[in-house]
């Protein structure tokens, strides 16, 4: 070790879903909309001035805070923005588990939430999934730093009813309680009416997925306005100006198509109920997702040979080589023609195994 | 106080200079460039498939940190990238200032270090300037757990030379030496090869001063591919995908157009060094700033009257009400017109001024 090696932090890092370069694959391994953004982005893009560059952006992100505002009927400091949910995420770890008792998440769930708390030196406490991969609430009830889960959970899929949320945020009303929506819009019930009654809740959400942005990185906050000044102070102290202006003006057009958001919502969650069908069909099961994805495990195969296969085959999914998961993949809903030729695929590569298995 | 709060790490924010939204004002106060980007970055944005939006970015954000690495010749594996270079520097100070000895900087610097170093309780030590606002480089050897200073330094805009920072560099070989050069394309003398020499030494450089991109926030560190290593590992653990699409595409293009680099920066410090002669007519001093402001100064004015006086007069500069700086005022370097502008304003303020005080 070299000596200034010392002063170092070492981490394990997150590995994020593999962002393949070649062409003509099928890419269902990293939740992104099989949609193009609305053509609003597109034209604010291609017709912006660009002599606005070299300026620096507005750090308070005005026109994007106030689109997001004016959509969920919030007041402006009621938003905070962020290079996307991640960075989100990150600034909220950073600012409110500040604490010495143990932060609370599932044991299966979005797996950034470990490293983060190890980045920063938070304790946390993993709370596990009861054998249907469903967050038990109770679990929660105990004394805390704080409190994040997804919902509809990652890489499960599963929802947890409005109801259940509201029990553990009001069981938990002396730390800060997160709820991380990336994948509400596709079929689950926000969180969000909550912050008017809970100052210490705050919901996340991002234009990574139902607004087929990922590639600008854009995420969201909304709660208490004394949660966001504390998240804006800490923002301000790490970089002022996180959001570039292209992210601001695409932004904007995203969240105000709100018919095109609604019908490639609408179609994503259409394939999916048809997906479903037809993975139940060929003996796959699953958590009833919510969420753009869905997490299936099959008893005649094995998640990591046929992760392996699809992969041959220039179809990318999720597998995730952990506890209790480690049989199962995480395939995003692409579109209806992409999920025909994962089930074509499927049904081939199940009767194949099943005539060797047969044979032997 | 809410019992939620005593989990909230509380900060006292960096204050970002002022982001006018009116227009026909003459900007002098963040050091932006006064000339748009290159037509390469107008062209890519204006002409981009805006279907890869819907897709996450390359978490390794290989193009640009491959252009960057080809433009200064350097292997990629010694080129780091972020959401500007505060982005960068708050990385390299949660990464590499993780020691209990303090971390040593200028009295009068960027004033975004003191704000990292709290943000992220580090221990730090600030080193003042001498009476000509210079560094001291022997107050740089005793113990420490990091060393961190611009140069040329802000707000000063004066020039440490290349030995100086070898010495301070070769003194320091046990810990993590940070060489921020925000400023450094307007006439100074870069670290970068020292780079080759010395495995701890760090070299942050941005795309928002001389590269005219402020907006689309890029800045990048270069160094040995040790260091580079971990900051890349903290990054993964923070967010994975920090620069967007357009970031990549157009930091590419700036790059690529050296050319027009060349002649911007070169106008800029043609501008300058006429500014400097004009304003010590008037009686203003300054250091010999290298950078693309000036730091001034003069006997008969006070700086907080002059700012505001500019400010009416819709001339924007950047004052500190800071102890030894208080009575100076940041001016960037604009356009020759921005600059005549001011120069006439200030002849007539000082006459005024004088004049007033020869009536009482």
């Amino acid at each position: 070790m070299r000596p200034w090696e010392a002063n170092v932090r070492t981490v394990v890092p997150y590995v994020p879903g593999e962002q393949p370069k070649q062409k003509n694959i099928i890419k269902l391994n990293t939740n992104e909309n099989p949609y193009p953004p609305t053509e609003g982005v597109t034209a604010a893009l291609h017709q912006m001035d660009t002599d606005v560059l070299r300026k620096y952006p507005d750090p308070t992100s005005e026109v994007l805070v106030s689109a997001i505002a004016d959509y969920y009927h919030l007041n402006n400091n009621q938003v905070f923005v962020g290079v996307g949910s991640d960075d989100v995420l990150a600034m909220c770890f950073l600012t409110f588990f500040n604490g010495t008792a143990p932060v609370l998440f599932p044991d299966i769930t979005y797996s950034f939430y470990d490293v983060w708390a190890d980045v920063f030196r938070i304790p946390y406490e993993c709370q596990p999934l009861n054998a249907e991969f469903q967050i038990r609430k109770e679990d929660y009830y105990k004394r805390n730093g704080g409190v994040i889960f997804p919902n509809p959970n990652a890489p499960t899929g599963a929802l947890l009813p409005l109801e259940d949320i509201e029990d553990i945020v009001a069981h938990n009303q002396d730390v800060i309680v997160i709820v991380d929506e990336a994948y509400i819009d596709f079929g689950g019930c926000s969180a969000l009416p909550l912050i008017e009654k809970y100052e210490n809740l705050l919901v996340v959400q991002t234009f990574s997925k139902s607004r087929a942005l990922a590639g600008m990185r854009i995420g969201y906050a909304m709660g208490s306005k004394v949660l966001i000044k504390y998240l804006n102070d800490v923002k301000y102290s790490f970089n002022s100006y996180t959001m570039n202006q292209t992210a601001l003006i695409a932004g904007v057009e995203a969240i105000k198509d709100d018919a095109y958001f609604h019908e490639i919502t609408g179609k994503i969650m259409a394939t999916r109920e048809y997906v479903k069908q037809r993975l139940a069909e060929l003996g796959f099961t699953f958590a009833d997702s919510k969420a753009n994805f869905l997490f299936v495990t099959h008893q005649d195969c094995l998640a990591r040979d046929l992760f392996e296969a699809l992969k041959k085959a220039k179809i990318i999914v999720r597998y995730f080589n952990k506890p209790r998961i480690d049989n199962y993949l995480r395939i995003t809903i692409g579109t209806d023609e992409e999920m025909e030729e994962l089930i074509k695929f499927l049904k081939n590569y199940l009767s194949a195994a099943k005539g060797a298995g047969a044979s032997k």
